[in-house]
């Protein structure tokens, strides 16, 4: 909650903003939670609850929905310090109607017979997008999606290419390649006509982005044609190099000639903790830099690349790189830079120092859209009270100038570099 | 001193809160300061004098310790702007009775009266302790400590292994070793044996953590018998890396045998500075990361590693592996990171984002107990400024609750995770 | 504008300090702009105005200057929420009599006369240092500068040697330095022998400084003279590195000899933008560290160092670095740091633990004088606000030490580190 009345009056205003949310892992087939296992099964929650101790086991896919709710919200007064818990307070009092100040084990079923009573209703999803103000939506789509089957208006389709950069060379993606393009990937000739299939398919579904995520020494460079044949047909590790490298600028091409902004999540490691729970696993390594894309920044002026970047640390590069390049856009506040304290210094830095025109303010990388509210109040309220500081109280702009600035972050720059 | 009220009501009530201090090296046999070279003679206050043009020769052994003491002071007024000159003016007044607002060169003479007069008095440790209201106390043995001649319920043993991991190719090492042990640690079976006499001898002692200061560069990895018996007989570079990559994990599995945490404290390069004055020689590289860890936090998922990072710049890597692997606790602000502008931020990111029974909050790293009120007053001020503004003020937790959360950085969970 | 009482009661007296600005690139012969295209000229709005889309041509030498200014113009409104954009409004207002709170493309006509028609005046110069407070300026010279037709009290010649240590393979370096030296640098004894021409002739001419930007790669170590010697007649890449090294350190024994402090810029990549505007295109890699300079802050005990960081991260080894090396001082707020959001928290750890009487506050970089009243009174609102909340509020110092504090930071330190 905010305590300063001119940045809870800014606030107010932001909150009319009608959001677009560009990237989130949003099933537009199923968008919303059926019961509160689905909104406590969020890998924000199960990776506290067992960093607190809970076994794994309680989480297992055989487990009874609400026990695994039960787990969880058991160990959540040892994590009932944290923005993650707020999120989740919020969910219970905006959509649930829960009343009381703190969460309990002991409100476990109350929550979970009014969620499934809720979340049931015909209009749910209407209602969750009303009163979030969630007009439109990005997804994260796996390359043989067939985006078929959902309002692809609200539900905008993004082609998420992972599996293909990094994991070309196992039989099953080349497979699931094969199926959803009909052309068999064995050459560069054919990866780049597969490429080109997917590209084809997704912007005529409504596609208006190309995203991945990279590890924090992921330096790519073009290669040749012949290096990259002889690397996609060899199989050790500076082959996989090689290929992530020639694969990764075959997009960075084919996002030229789609006209789709491509946007890079860097800098994360993937099955750190072996043993953590689904989707628990990931870290980084603070030691990365943006340098290791001026190559590719200079290679394609025409396409925008909306970055983010997983350690705060690299925020400054972030700010600096924006300012100077004309097409880098800095991109939200990811994952594990996502909490106040770091959200905060990130976004005053950005708000100081890049174009306004150039700053995509926040997306709620939600996997149901319950999450979007708290995810967006949190950096709404964040916004305000910098807005408040550093905008209106010093003379910069007036209240009604800060409202535009936080516009043109939530919605306007949405729609303009993705083209919406 | 605190200035906003509610900051102040939180500050006054935290500070009830009973201190078990989790890492200092107070020497047990003559825990408190005799006079105020003692307390000028740590090292912050020599390094800053020397820092600002004090000639080392004023420290050496032979002066008289009122010439050190004249020296030091008479230099200060070219450091009265830093944290460290508050903590010796809070230790003036809150332990000598001074009562002006700054001291000069000219209080030299009265202080050291009146210190050498308070300090000797009987009952001098037993006021210390009660003014600063700290209960327990942990130390930094040498592995070849007696253990004995104090009260190992006040002043809790801890094995600290830095020569055990990086010195043991020294033949003066070797020799306390076989001293302390009775064992000749020619081979792996030898140095096996050794350790567990001193984890023996250790716990049989009361002590609470195995303890080691780390490198930047250091990556430990799990060697083999044979690789570790090659190294241990060889003399290169490359020899000592295995040795200490071989020692260090086998300090760990003791940790996890006799069921110890093992405190980590990454980051320090070691004589940085030839010249410096002694214990202020050491310095950091900021690129280092948590990711050389990964593989030992998945090795021992029974030993809670209690980490401190040298550089404030790594602590959101050390926020977010807390929040994933469960054996993964922050431990406090370590040296160049002690001072408020760091504290602050590393404090309030791990107050949004690791659960809170996974936080020990703050160690004093004192060498006299008179440093206890100072440093931990200095961190009290601080988390009571964020609980109020963070916290209280933003409706998340209540005064109490509040105080609660302090209660657990600062006492309980030293209690639980040492098992003190 | 700052809206804090005590702040801006602090503010106001700090602004008595008569600034010596130590580094800026101002041409004495020409030091205030003629017209807005010369204040609009600088990088900060052409890189900006690049950034949000502004064809290049636009800014091209043939472009009559009107045209030029207006296209910046043109493009302002979508970084207008940045701190170089204040810095601009800050000049119009305090010097062109601007009145609005926006500066729109409607204005241009009236600034580009007004601005015409002022900065024509024959007290033009002494009007700006004037009412800037600014009463010395520190320089950038070329090492063939020939440092005559200005005054030498006002403006202080500082020797620029980034041509000598990386492009003295480049045969117009070499041809440039025997003209300036009447020495041929064909080898070691030639290169010394030329190098202490260039310093006989700076510090003949008032120079108080020997300054360099360095790479965040760059690791100087000694090299022997027959090492060196090769490596000036090689010409491959790894002969230029060991040249750069050698030659770095001559310079560094010419600063011992002719006892100047030596400007260390850290951190800068340049040409990393190749489509950039002219000076836009350099940024920088965040992994770098002071521990690259150990050696050479070891072997010059006698040389005072003053160490500008490029990224905001290394601020902390900075300040540990200053707090430990009495030979290392802390020098302003460099480039892509100096903007609130980083100046604020550098400044606030450097306040806290290095030593006041070893840090440089602030220069301004500017390339013509009229940058000196905006860039400093942003640096005073910050150290306004820092002293009054870390200072004052909290009874560190009076208001009146407070001032005493600022007057060292922008005044006192630099005339007695650089010996003006």
């Amino acid at each position: 909650m905010l305590y300063d009345r001119l940045a809870q009056d800014l606030y107010t205003e932001i909150c009319h903003v009608p959001i677009i949310d560009p990237h989130t892992h949003i099933d537009p087939r199923r968008p919303t939670a059926r019961n509160l296992d689905e909104i406590l099964g969020y890998h924000y929650y199960t990776e506290l609850a067992h960093s607190v101790g809970m076994d794994k086991g309680r989480l297992a896919p055989g487990v009874d929905p609400r026990d695994r709710v039960r787990a969880v919200l058991y160990h959540m007064d040892q994590f009932d310090n944290t923005a993650q818990y707020e999120w989740f307070l919020e969910i219970a009092r905006a959509f649930l109607n829960f009343q009381n100040s703190r969460l309990t084990i002991g409100d476990c079923t109350w929550l979970c017979d009014t969620a499934e009573q809720l979340m049931g209703l015909p209009d749910w999803e209407a209602r969750v997008l009303q009163q979030s103000n969630i007009e439109k939506v990005f997804l994260t789509n796996d390359f043989d999606d067939p985006l078929t089957g959902f309002d692809t208006n609200r539900y905008i389709p993004c082609l998420r290419t992972d599996d293909l950069v990094f994991h070309l060379d196992k039989p099953e993606v080349r497979q699931r390649l094969a199926k959803a393009t009909g052309v068999e990937a064995g050459d560069v000739a054919g990866v780049r006509k597969a490429l080109g299939k997917l590209f084809e398919h997704f912007t005529r579904h409504g596609a208006k982005a190309c995203a991945i995520s990279l590890p924090p020494d992921f330096s790519p460079s073009p290669v040749s044609e012949q290096e990259l044949g002889r690397a996609l047909a060899g199989d050790d590790a500076a082959d996989r190099v090689v290929c992530s490298w020639g694969l990764f600028w075959m997009l960075a091409e084919y996002c030229r000639s789609f006209g789709l902004p491509f946007d890079l999540m860097i800098g994360v490691n993937r099955q750190v903790y072996e043993h953590g729970v689904d989707q628990g696993r990931d870290l980084f390594d603070q030691r990365t830099s943006l340098i290791q894309y001026a190559k590719l920044f200079n290679a394609f002026p025409g396409v925008p690349f909306c970055i983010s970047v997983l350690a705060s640390g690299q925020n400054q590069e972030l700010v600096s790189y924006s300012w100077i390049f004309p097409n880098v856009v800095t991109f939200g506040h990811w994952w594990y830079s996502n909490i106040p304290a770091y959200v905060e210094q990130d976004l005053r830095a950005r708000l100081q120092a890049v174009p306004k025109a150039k700053q995509i303010g926040y997306y709620s990388d939600m996997y149901k859209l319950e999450f979007g509210l708290p995810k967006y109040n949190m950096y709404r309220r964040i916004l305000a009270q910098i807005l408040a500081d550093d905008f209106v109280r010093t003379r910069v702009y007036t209240e009604a100038q800060a409202v535009e600035l936080a516009r043109l972050l939530l919605r306007d720059n949405v729609r303009r570099i993705f083209n919406v």
